[in-house]
């Protein structure tokens, strides 16, 4: 039977690469990882071995990081995640951020004091050294780290979606809502609208915003109606950030969809209530919860791993807030 | 010194008994605690021996279960909770019980077997034997537990502030819409609408609701004012059937609050974003989860505590979907 150690010969790595890499623990170079894999594969090697030996002692219980609690959006995440850790048995801790990189540590550090044997983080920051450095195997949700393990929705296509929704129902003065520049998720939407728009030759503003949360979102969307009150298309970098804007637009007296559409981004399940109802672009949250939660089950439970990097598709949901089309 | 043995002795109970009046552990009959805190006064007792000796090797962790966390009420309590435990150096693990008794006792379990060291809890079941027969210190958020430490806000005057709303703003043919059964916040409110709708001999119609979640809020509001067409003042039990009554009223044509005015209840932060912006009752969500937080680490440090309940003030916010008085 082919062993760890054969494995780690075959690529020409030590025996702790290897179980780095089937383990998804810690950081492992990319080219490093495809040699552990492609040795793994040329041997046909089954490491649930040693993934048994690695955690002879082990709990059932996974940490779950979010970064905002009271955004709607993360606890839909979360739900997925939970019952799909349920129905194997695991049991599921929270952490919440509150985008604190304080916090984050103090709450990864809480997570292995508990001897949680996984981690699933939906932090602002993957690529900090506090996970680089953790001995246990983390999946990151609605975040993309690089070469970690990742499940994700597809932001990009998400953006480029929002914005043809407002041209081909005849916006001409678009605003995007540029979400915090730190999160990839964000940028890849801003990203997708802008390409979109450039592609069609449409002038379009932007509005910077550093957060995602309530309190600002009020903020932003004076803001825009300040700075270009000839606006007629909205894309904002959330649901919530969407309410207020549709919330300002009506304060205004512009009548939406007619003055102004607005397309928000994530589909809490809120926004159906809104008046008028929010179009929006949804990402499965729920079934990305799951798809984490089965990854980083897989790891634990030292299955094989075929792809480390989920991307979840997205899909623009027509409301009320963007004209019919005829 | 008096010792915990002076306080038995004096109290004519064991010396256990006195510990779990001290510690808020358990179940103790009314007459016995209060046998025991006389005895603590009279003798002068200082308790932070026995709690000390008691949490020899403590953690520093504490569960919070939450009944459901995709109800924006409940994450505005956990942020009040977090804050305040983080001043006193403690570290918060959260529970999703998702309204469900399986899942509760599961997490109470993984809380145990992770050495907290006092749980807080807005569980629907507070005076279930899940919380009766443990040995940590159990504090009731959002909730009332017969003679358990609890902090909850004034539901009765609540209800009676919703319905004085409509009333004074002309309503004539109030619907309630009351919350679950089982939750004794949920009925304070209802209770105090009742009255005050009864003491002015104003017709009221009752539906009931079975739950809090956003998922059956839609169904609701469609069967009021299928039901009861006419309604032309709604008291909802929650400010997200508030959302799905708005949003079903003008789907229906209805003017708000012209034809039908509409009172929510906890004041999330997505209520005053609404279009019209929902007048409600507004519970001091943040507040309660850091009184919360407070009761227990008195507990948890064997401080000595004066009350044992502790309910907040509620009050009326006045936004537009009730109509404006001369």
């Amino acid at each position: 039977m082919t062993t760890i150690k054969d494995v780690a010969k075959h690529a020409g790595v030590s025996v702790a690469t290897v179980s780095r890499v089937i383990n998804a623990i810690g950081y492992v170079h990319e080219d490093t990882r495809r040699k552990v894999e492609d040795a793994v594969r040329e041997l046909n090697y089954t490491p649930n071995e040693v993934a048994r030996s690695l955690y002879k002692r082990k709990s059932r219980l996974i940490g779950l990081l979010l970064p905002d609690i009271t955004n709607p959006y993360f606890p839909q995440l979360a739900r997925g995640v939970e019952d799909r850790m349920q129905e194997s048995g695991f049991r599921l801790i929270f952490g919440n951020s509150d985008e604190s990189k304080e916090k984050e540590k103090d709450y990864i550090q809480t997570f292995i004091q508990n001897n949680v044997v996984g981690l699933i983080s939906s932090t602002n920051d993957p690529d900090s050294s506090a996970y680089a450095s953790l001995n246990l195997p983390v999946v990151f949700l609605d975040r993309i780290a690089s070469d970690r393990p990742s499940v994700y929705a597809d932001g990009r296509e998400g953006g480029r979606l929002a914005a043809e929704a407002l041209v081909e129902r005849g916006s001409k003065r678009i605003t995007i809502l540029q979400g915090p520049e730190h999160i990839r998720t964000a940028q890849d939407r801003f990203r997708g609208a802008a390409e979109l728009l450039e592609g069609k030759a449409i002038d379009y503003h932007i509005v910077h915003t550093a957060s995602f949360a309530f309190a600002d979102a009020e903020k932003w969307a004076r803001q825009l109606f300040k700075q270009h009150p000839d606006t007629d298309g909205v894309i904002a970098s959330n649901d919530i950030v969407a309410t207020a804007v549709l919330h300002e637009a009506l304060r205004l007296g512009k009548k939406v969809p007619h003055d102004v559409q607005i397309v928000g981004f994530d589909d809490i399940p809120l926004s159906s209530l809104l008046s008028p109802a929010l179009s929006t672009i949804r990402q499965p949250a729920y079934d990305m919860g799951r798809a984490a939660a089965e990854l980083l089950i897989a790891f634990v439970e030292g299955t094989p791993v075929v792809n480390r990097t989920i991307q979840m598709p997205v899909a623009f949901v027509e409301r009320d807030t963007t004209r019919k089309m005829l």
